[in-house]
């Protein structure tokens, strides 16, 4: 790792550039050792494989996996969660990255699987602390290059361009970069060849025989891989509950061109993920057939776009894409605007539109709203009230399944069992996704002949141990979720969200009293300030009585002698509250605040 | 009205037994009159009929309509809703009654559909304010007067008992109970009888033409009322957006027996809606085939089927019911546990069972967990973490689509139209339901043949007049969301959920000062003290810097004698706002306090 091979320099590389291996790396083995390997394996007893789970078990998002060998470490992802609603505002969770930095020196680097949040999202909180190289392929280095930027840290990072059907060499780990097919261009899973044998790793994945933009999953290494022998296959879950298989890409192309038949007299708007690169390269060849110019809304959109357009993910016809300032000079139905907000975030594009707050865009009658995602778990509610404001201003909405406008990114039953054959390995680990998730993937597993005790289902910072003889749990490592809460990363923990919580719940009441310094009489105050609790000006009564009831036992306590604050603070605390309780069925936050004067 | 008839003179009153109209009302006129009527329509000039909508539209939850016809008002239902996810604290939403109150001398009463919560919840806290009589089925009142005894008001509550297929008479309203299908027994549709003609209002519905207890939707009756002449049809909309047919009750049976033969040597946990009657006697009744015992768990599962079996509506056989207490007496699989909690909701006794929280039940391996019910939108996430928590500890869990467990007490497009089209009314009006949902109950109305002028899709607080020979939008009424928090009821408004949420997101800072009363100098203080917004041990070097700001800005306020405590609030606030948006990226609400000494 010598020579510091640039994202920069491999940045012109197109799509179409072949090359077969990461050219730059100076240590670079030839290829052909790891098949001889496999085909020898009773030469000497092989050594095993550590992999350690530092996110996306058990959850959905937060990516990143460890696997160590011989003393080397790799890293495969690193992605961020969203927060769970009792997060409260929390931006974003990411992974804690103490077990890596306890074994930074042996860490050889990390390679990606795909451009998505979940999978690179953690990425710039960890260089900001420990500068490990990445590799990855052109539009996953691409867009991650863009994120490091927003962080300065795009300068001094080491990103690598593998592509697909290329190895890299990193240690003792031979990772070879295998196309799938999935809702962002250039997926790929990771089949890492090792001195303990082959490890795969799906990443996410479908099986669509005939995408829409770019080729289909690369199966026969797949089957390749499975020929020579796998020991242990790692394998995504999202979709692991529902039966048959995923759509074909190809039928929202159909479906997309029945709407804008329908629509033709009106504008059309489509949300989609800013990150789907295909959908959008669908919506663009749509709009161009009909004569419609696009414009993009949403500065994720923007962004994602910029950098697909670069790297020659996105081919877009001249003169069809307009700034979002120029729609007023078109006729409505001429128009394709592409914005972020499918999943009714509230700051996005589409919901401000919705709530009349979009600084650009006023829709109505004469809209005609396409909404090309599905809910993720958690946003079914404000999805649907995005959707209600968007018709009762008289939008037209074509939403969830009312016709063929999305189709989910993650293999279904029936593409998770052939690829599963395909592979063929010897322990099955299901990986990404919540518990029900997992385990409706290894009963999937199981279904195809693989032993349960070859079925292993972990938690965040499980870590096992695995060779040809055995898989062994070993003690947990450190993981779990950190905060990300404006520019503070782990500084909310359980008892800031707990207070927040309380805050939210009932607000609450402060009490404030400046005390004789000497005999603890009250000087100033008790006054009484309250927030989140009533509202102030039709409870002057109750406040008045709080305000009487702290005066009584301030003084009380004063006539007692009783001078210890945290004695006073506690009295009054329970006393209030138990008040407020009574009279009024709420908790508030009680806060005595007292000063000496 | 002279004579109160009682609800606990009726409470006898089994549901075999027929009367042909409530007996004790003093007014009551002949049957025969409405036929009449409607049958010579050119005598003379029918008045028309107003229709105010103080809840239901626009929203799940809170179902509330009010008729006025010659001067008398009569209510249909009085629901509560359940808080959304930005109504932070709120215990349960009920509709604003001012209206109600401004007319309250010529409200005759309240007709009931059914017991469920979004339809009978908020009639304690109406009955609190005024006493108006209330007219409902069996089951529907026995539920009510158990709530009202909870808020105490069941002894002052004028409830009666009409049977589905009965009518009743209001002012010059005659209120026809007709008897619907739907997820709780008894529940009816309403015909209103008026000078102005009949306002049929479907109630909550859908068509089972085998239901598991009971009779079949009394189609009979609303064919009856199509053949006679309906002004209007105000129709539910909840699934609407469904093609086909809610299926039968019978599949869930035969889900069942399968499940339970499946889990021959486990424990059978299953959670259903404490209202929905008719599944708990579809369980029990399992149960006692399969030769198990029964236990409820959760105070409302208990209390709903205290009721149901008094009034007859639960059909119990002999020594199947154990308590709760008892489970560990028998072997597991030998028991029946049906639980509240179907919906993840965080005190229920499922998600208690699922975090180990339950004083009762444990739950692990040879546990087989049923949930009989679908997720209502927005509870998807919750609902899917109970699951996920219940299969880490080893328990079986069958759950949404996984198999016939479940299915809708609503009707799916193909029952609308058919009660559409044998109501045949001049106008239809759809409503319970979100926007989506009416819009769509519109388009099958129009898909029916109705004129999309004689559709009138409203809001809350909407009030239209009709006859036969218009439909008109009137001014708007009163009308919107009253707040319950704890004892409160409409304290909690649009600031403290304001102030809730800003609290909620970054937690607070308090500065505290006490300044000389003479000159403004700091004589104590400044103080700062937070809460939600940083682990405090971790930011003492912050906190040290906003105290040092605090006080230079005080110390420059005595010096230039800014005196007035406003202008050196906001200047502290503003400032040190501004310092720690730079430093955190955080906004945290910012309460500057001064005392005078």
């Amino acid at each position: 790792m010598a020579e510091n091979n640039r994202f920069k320099k491999n940045y012109s590389g197109k799509r179409n550039a072949k090359s077969d291996s990461a050219k730059s790396f100076s240590k670079k083995k030839t290829l052909k050792k790891s098949p001889q390997r496999t085909k020898k394996p009773k030469e000497k007893a092989k050594p095993s494989i550590k992999i350690a789970f530092l996110g996306g078990l058990n959850e959905i998002g937060k990516n990143i996996t460890l696997f160590e060998c011989e003393g080397d470490i790799i890293l495969l992802d690193c992605g961020m969660a969203f927060p769970d609603g009792d997060m409260l505002g929390v931006d974003l969770v990411i992974p804690d990255f103490t077990y890596i930095e306890q074994n930074i020196d042996r860490v050889k680097g990390m390679v990606v699987t795909h451009g998505h949040e979940d999978h690179i999202g953690g990425i710039p909180f960890l260089l900001s602390r420990m500068n490990i190289p990445i590799f990855g392929t052109p539009l996953t280095i691409g867009l991650l290059g863009n994120k490091l930027k927003e962080h300065n840290l795009f300068n001094s990072a080491k990103l690598n361009v593998v592509h697909a059907g290329s190895k890299v060499k990193l240690g003792c780990f031979e990772a070879e970069f295998i196309r799938v097919n999935h809702s962002i261009p250039d997926s790929v899973a990771i089949a890492l060849h090792t001195p303990a044998g082959v490890v795969v790793h799906s990443g996410d994945f479908k099986i669509d025989c005939t995408p829409f933009v770019g080729d289909m999953i690369d199966l026969h290494s797949f089957a390749r891989l499975g020929n020579e022998g796998v020991l242990a296959f790692l394998c995504e879950s999202t979709n692991a509950g529902r039966p048959g298989y995923t759509a074909t890409e190809q039928t929202v192309s159909a479906g997309l061109d029945k709407l804008f038949i329908d629509a033709a007299k009106d504008r059309i708007i489509i949300a989609t993920f800013a990150s789907n690169v295909n959908r959008v390269q669908q919506i663009i060849d749509m709009a161009h057939k009909y004569k419609r110019k696009v414009a993009y809304s949403g500065r994720s959109m923007v962004n994602y776009m910029s950098v697909a357009e670069e790297l020659g993910y996105l081919k877009v016809p001249e003169n069809i894409i307009i700034d979002i300032d120029m729609l007023d000079r078109y006729p409505r139905e001429q128009i394709v605007l592409i914005t972020t907000g499918s999943q009714g975030e509230p700051m996005s594009a589409l919901s401000r539109m919705a709530y009349s707050d979009h600084r650009k865009v006023m829709v109505g009658e004469g809209d005609f709203i396409i909404i090309s995602a599905n809910p993720i778990p958690g946003n079914e509610k404000s999805v649907g009230n995005v959707i209600d404001e968007l018709l009762k201003r008289g939008c037209k909405v074509v939403y969830e399944g009312m016709y063929d406008v999305h189709v989910s990114g993650h293999a279904c039953q029936e593409e998770l069992k052939i690829v599963q054959k395909l592979v063929n390995p010897k322990y099955f680990i299901p990986v990404h996704g919540e518990q029900k998730h997992l385990r409706k993937n290894a009963e999937l597993a199981q279904s195809l002949g693989i032993d349960r005790k070859n079925i292993y289902i972990g938690d965040i910072g499980s870590q096992i141990e695995i060779n040809e003889g055995y898989i062994k749990e070993l003690a947990k490592v450190p993981a779990g979720k950190v905060f990300v809460d404006g520019l503070g990363v782990g500084d909310v923990g359980s008892i800031v969200l707990r207070d927040r919580k309380h805050l939210a719940q009932d607000g609450l009441i402060i009490i404030v009293a400046s005390l004789d310094v000497y005999d603890g009489h009250v000087i100033s105050g008790p006054d009484i300030v309250s927030r989140g609790f009533v509202y102030v000006r039709e409870s002057e009564e109750l406040l008045d009585e709080i305000r009487a009831h702290a005066l009584d036992i301030l003084e009380d306590c004063a006539d007692r002698n009783i001078h210890e604050w945290g004695t006073i603070k506690n009295r009054i605390k329970d006393d209030i509250s138990k008040m407020i309780t009574q009279k009024t069925g709420r908790s508030p936050m009680i806060l005595p605040i007292l000063q000496e004067v």
